[in-house]
């Protein structure tokens, strides 16, 4: 079956954004600076649109966790804009324009339904009121045979891993510290049979690959 | 000048310890768990007497640990028995019998004054009352010339990196979740200079060295 994937850049110190999310700082204070490893990489910019970049020990995780990715599974604050029932007057389309870097059906987990937002470049936005579980059954069956990409945040990560429901996993690990945010283990007591299976060395950020031997 | 060298094991969500620390159970509950990268290696094996054991990826990060080591500081709770003044009828005397692998000077920080405890094979616990710059100093003069050992547990962890002392700290990240327990980090707003300098990747730890490029 098609493997849900879960992907996150994580601080020492164990978060996944800083304190004080706002729509101006969607990453908290000091958070933005977590995926400084990502950033210069040639191979996060092409999805971007961006020319050029850099190559290093990164590259090869960053294509590998885009490669084979047929949906992708969000969690509301990820998607951002605002907490609540939707705006339909002044609606929040999320941080990435009218073309989204996705390319492919995103599903985004929230209390607060809404119509399916269509951009340009295959970026489909589904809302689902009903639970992980049930996003994670749309994606499989909207990925085609592909698999499905957990993007975040901390919240979406922590309640597929309490489900059980993450085949792989992938933590960034970043060498500095927040000091306070949104720790991406809160509520998680175990790893539920995901093991470490490659740790890959990078300048900016140690990559840890998890999954079920 | 001679190093101050902090080496501890922490687990993916950032604890030294499980919860519930007791004399039954000094590393919390499943706290023991975080250990079992180190208990099977032959370099950790020998200086507790051991005979025997694994050599992995690992062992040149232990071996190194132990190397040039004149003198170690520890806090308080990782020398153990019970909080408060010490009872001098029923004298609690480390976690490690009449012969500790430490052989050599040792200081415990403590508020509470009692004499030095004079062991077999080289290792004297001197109990220092007035912080961790004075209890620095000591262990420097006492190592002569060698690099001075920072033990843990967390909680001297923190107060010689909130004060800039540490001069090298090398974590080992252990993939495993505690959900709660001795935060390693808690009150620590940065590296204060530290710098991811190595990474090595064995079977059942991530060590990760930092130190002031």
């Amino acid at each position: 079956m098609a493997k849900l994937r879960f992907g996150i850049t994580m601080s020492l110190d164990g978060y996944t954004a800083g304190p004080q999310q706002s729509v101006e700082n969607p990453l908290g204070v000091g958070g933005m600076r977590l995926h400084d490893w990502a950033f210069p990489l040639a191979a996060w910019r092409a999805p971007h649109g961006l020319e050029g970049g850099e190559v290093n020990e990164s590259t090869r995780v960053v294509e590998e966790s885009l490669a084979n990715i047929g949906a992708t599974i969000m969690g509301r604050n990820m998607f951002g804009g605002h907490p609540g029932p939707w705006n339909a007057a002044e609606p929040w389309n999320g941080w990435w324009g009218v073309n989204p870097p996705f390319h492919h059906p995103v599903f985004v987990l929230t209390h607060h339904p809404r119509p399916p937002l269509v951009l340009e470049g295959g970026t489909t936005f589904s809302f689902v009121t009903d639970g992980p579980a049930a996003a994670l059954e749309l994606a499989r069956r909207a990925a085609g045979g592909r698999d499905v990409s957990l993007a975040g945040g901390a919240s979406a990560g922590q309640q597929y891993l309490v489900a059980g429901l993450v085949d792989e996993m992938e933590i960034h690990l970043v060498p500095m510290l927040l000091g306070a945010g949104e720790p991406l283990f809160e509520g998680v007591r175990d790893l539920g049979g995901l093991q470490l299976v490659r740790t890959v060395a990078a300048p900016d950020a140690t990559h840890l690959k998890f999954a079920r031997r």
